[in-house]
């Protein structure tokens, strides 16, 4: 039996798009005499589809996409494909996250997700009743199980979040093959991870594993394909390329073994280049996917936009980005020359509007009203927000998306003027700690220096006062993040934090500054995710609260 | 036996303020001789929490109020309260949502959540495993059955969102009496929803009912409270006033029958004066519990900015809200005029600062770059944003909040300027149709005239460009609201919108726009809701998608 695996880049919501993929998918199984084509979860509608699932129209058109694939297989090719339906029993949840066998012109076989991811950026119970029952079925003499992405991750070790094993039920009806359809987003742990958790079911069930993950990013949510084949001895047969769409075919012998038609090696990439092609992937589609193709972003001479004009002009080319610095009575002249000298390493166009003219206007109207109260963090806001206006001025003029460059460190403690450098249409950075900025910049210069040298030596400030510096105001950033990222990616509290050596105070102090600025990140942009723990919809917390205040 | 109700307005995280809330309301049972004080759902650590469920830490809290409550009861009375508990099996989720019953000095016993909300704002089953086993206790002779929140809203008609009915699980035990521990949160159907739930299972079950509910606004949640007791015919023995704390004790009869100590009506509130009430509520608590006085708005002359200033007056005090008015050269003469004279009738302070001369200067140094293009959406954006500006610039010198004044239609389409008036701490109206401002504002109005009646009757504007309307760019506001309430609280489809009788091409181009301005309402501040499908955290939509764009 030919088996081909689709790892597509979906759009949410776009039948007609999302169809026409499929179909050049298919056109390609029956030229390569391909005996079925797996593709994706909810490939149909795109993932996540969150609340869209809520209208019967968005369901009515997943049901209409579905015939229409079935119409166009007819008795050619075989497909599995992704996408819900409907439950019929009244009670419960009106939906089920499906996956359609199509065979000879029709549904022949339907199977549901039984395990529903719901923590971290994961909805699916809001949405979706789980399956509670089994059942394979038979096609071209071989017994295929089908299951769905976290149907395969709850291995039962240590902790498990279910209470049942959909793959053990499944293994009890002696299927010869298993199938995964996946939307599983990226982090920079998730490859190995989907490696291996595949490799165990493998041997666990001693079944081969096909498993079709997608690809692309959805605003936020990026997705690294990686799709995998593994025999049924845990082998690993073939690994998709991260990040890009591939259409694969392979040939299950009738031992059951499967013949390998090229060589391939498991990706082995570091965590900070993953991190890197996963930034470049986030805006490439977020432009791509929204009809854009120009960006606009503040170059301050500061790490953070050095790297957000790099991973930019790597996603929508150099002519595609422009740069505006924006220098006021604060800023040292290293700022404009370090960005100048990175524009001139990239090619890219820039330009340069002061702000002190506009400040003086602002500062002049405003004094009266100040009640001669001094220079504080309102001033230091204000140039932020006058740099803000300029860049969404001519945003709107011209049809640029504003790229906001907040690292997640100044993201966490809310070191950051709302309205003003948070604007944006979407965030590249906030999901990487300044400490990891380093390093991807290091990464980008790892062949020649593109970044200045002296972006990435001098101490970082916001200049917004005579010779400011972040460290007035924070922890150095090797300490700081240490701290956030116990608090943040390992959800450890004061105590266990102090555990591990860190000053009582200085926790007190960051913890603090943490939930104290959700109120900004409520009005953060959207934030490419690219750990295990981003800001956003994998992390709701209150905003009025007073946890850890006394 | 005596039953105490608590109906208390609790912090999220804030331990020990919720211990002496508990504390108080437990001293006050002591001298009235009750046997039993019943408490709202996660009473001890607030609701919602969050994804501070997720940290050891905070769980931990939890149990040492547990422990200091038990302590503090001794045994002189018992006490039911609402926390988080540890699931003993490794299987499953970590945490129950739990009732705990604490009498003679420790816990006597635990009943868990069994339907876990998973819906519009609700994530429960997020954190919580829900309970499958079913129990009830006795206490002074009387067998008492627990149940949480959720538990009692199935009740089993049209379609059941649950597999299992919990009540019905507790009735085959034959209890006495049933309490349920609520966090139920308003909206301004929620009320008679209330009372007409806890009846069925009053009668259905032949039960007596005492259901406390929470009261209170956590950040866009409030919480009304009407607690009620409910004899087992079903007969209302009481009702709690919305929005306010009490605690208030009754005497269960040896047949089972409850005495009535005082007078009661049920309340017959109309959705606009609970929609009054709710949002004088939700801004009391928000600065409240940030620990702020005082705010600060725009005030335009129309009509939103309008409201949310009496609003503000009525939950803060006439001296902690300052309006400001920002004129700019297309303001017409009436807006200030019609601003000042509510204002006096108010008696609540404000400040003029004009726009241009700062508009003016933006405009003479952008120009060079915006390559003679002509004065469009940019220009306007501009004069909202220096508005911004302004604000939060007041805001960071004397420690305002800005209360923003977004309606819920303007919301939904994307009528306004990010960063400019979509600015603030909390969004007053963002849940509130355009109509329906009208009618809260006629409400106010309605014994004598405090919003002057010509900011009621004039035709809405923007004032960013000479002569504008809104009317310019968008339906007239009493058939938009219609659409959106379809699209929005009712999710239809356009071709069910369109089978009501509206224009097609008017419901393309309305849900197009509610769909593509998904990238504002993202950066919107917390938006207080009122209504059953509000923004924000009940509306989970991806920005980047293509549904029903062809």
């Amino acid at each position: 039996m030919k088996i081909g695996l689709a790892q597509l880049n979906y759009m949410i919501g776009d039948f007609n798009g999302n169809f026409e993929k499929m179909k050049t998918a298919i056109e390609k199984g029956i030229a390569e005499n391909a005996d079925l084509i797996l593709f994706s979860e909810l490939s149909v509608c795109g993932y996540p589809p969150r609340d869209f699932l809520e209208f019967h129209h968005f369901i009515n058109e997943c049901s209409t996409i579905i015939q229409k694939l079935a119409e166009f297989c007819g008795n050619k090719i075989a497909v599995v494909v992704g996408a819900p339906s409907k439950n019929p029993s009244k009670n419960g949840k009106d939906l089920f996250n499906s996956a359609y066998f199509i065979a000879d012109g029709k549904v022949q076989f339907l199977a549901h997700k039984t395990l529903l991811p719901t923590y971290d950026v994961f909805d699916e119970y809001r949405y979706f009743e789980p399956n509670h029952s089994f059942d394979i079925f038979e096609f071209k003499g071989k017994k295929l199980a089908i299951s769905i992405c976290e149907d395969i991750w709850d291995t039962g070790e240590e902790n498990p979040l279910y209470k049942i094993n959909p793959i053990a039920e499944l293994a009890k009806l002696q299927p010869d093959i298993l199938f995964n359809l996946s939307a599983s987003p990226f982090n920079y742990n998730q490859a190995k991870k989907r490696i291996d958790v595949v490799r165990k079911n493998a041997t666990a069930f001693n079944l081969p594993v096909f498993y079709c993950n997608c690809v692309g990013a959805q605003t936020e949510l990026i997705f690294d394909g990686g799709s995998l084949v593994v025999d049924a001895k845990g082998n690993v047969i073939d690994e998709f390329d991260y990040f890009v769409e591939a259409i694969k075919f392979y040939e299950i012998n009738n031992d059951n073994t499967i013949t390998q038609n090229s060589e391939f090696k498991i990706q082995n990439c570091s965590s900070i280049q993953l991190i890197h092609d996963a930034l470049v992937c986030g805006i490439r589609d977020y432009f791509k996917k929204l009809g854009f193709k120009k960006a606009i972003l503040g170059l301050s001479g500061g790490v953070d936009s050095a790297l957000v004009l790099v991973l930019a002009v790597r996603a929508l080319g150099k002519e595609n980005v422009l740069s505006v610095l924006m220098p006021s009575q604060f800023s040292t002249s290293h700022s404009v020359d370090d960005s100048l000298k990175l524009l001139e390493n990239l090619g890219s166009p820039h330009k340069i509007i002061p702000i002190k003219e506009v400040f003086d206007v602002y500062d002049k109207i405003l004094q009266p009203h100040f009640e001669n109260k001094p220079f504080d963090v309102t001033e230091e806001n204000l140039q932020a927000r006058i740099r803000g206006n300029y860049l969404m001025a001519l945003s709107n003029k011209f049809g640029y998306i504003l790229l906001n460059t907040t690292n997640k460190s100044e993201a966490a403690v809310g070191y950051g003027t709302l309205y003003g450098d948070m604007c944006g249409g979407l965030a590249v950075l906030a999901d990487v700690y300044k400490t990891q900025i380093y390093e991807v910049c290091k990464y980008i210069n790892k062949d020649e220096e593109i970044i200045p040298n002296h972006i990435l030596t001098k101490a970082p400030s916001a200049e917004l006062r005579p010779g400011q510096k972040d460290s007035d105001s924070l922890p150095d950033y090797s300490i700081l993040d240490k701290i956030l990222f116990e608090y943040i990616e390992n959800r450890q509290g004061p105590d266990e934090i102090e555990a591990q050596g860190f000053d009582e105070a200085l926790i007190t102090r960051v913890l603090r500054m943490v939930n104290r600025n959700e109120f900004k990140r409520h009005q953060t942009p959207p934030i490419l995710r690219v750990s295990p723990k981003a800001f956003g919809s994998g992390r709701r917390l209150p905003i009025v609260g007073k946890y850890l205040e006394s």
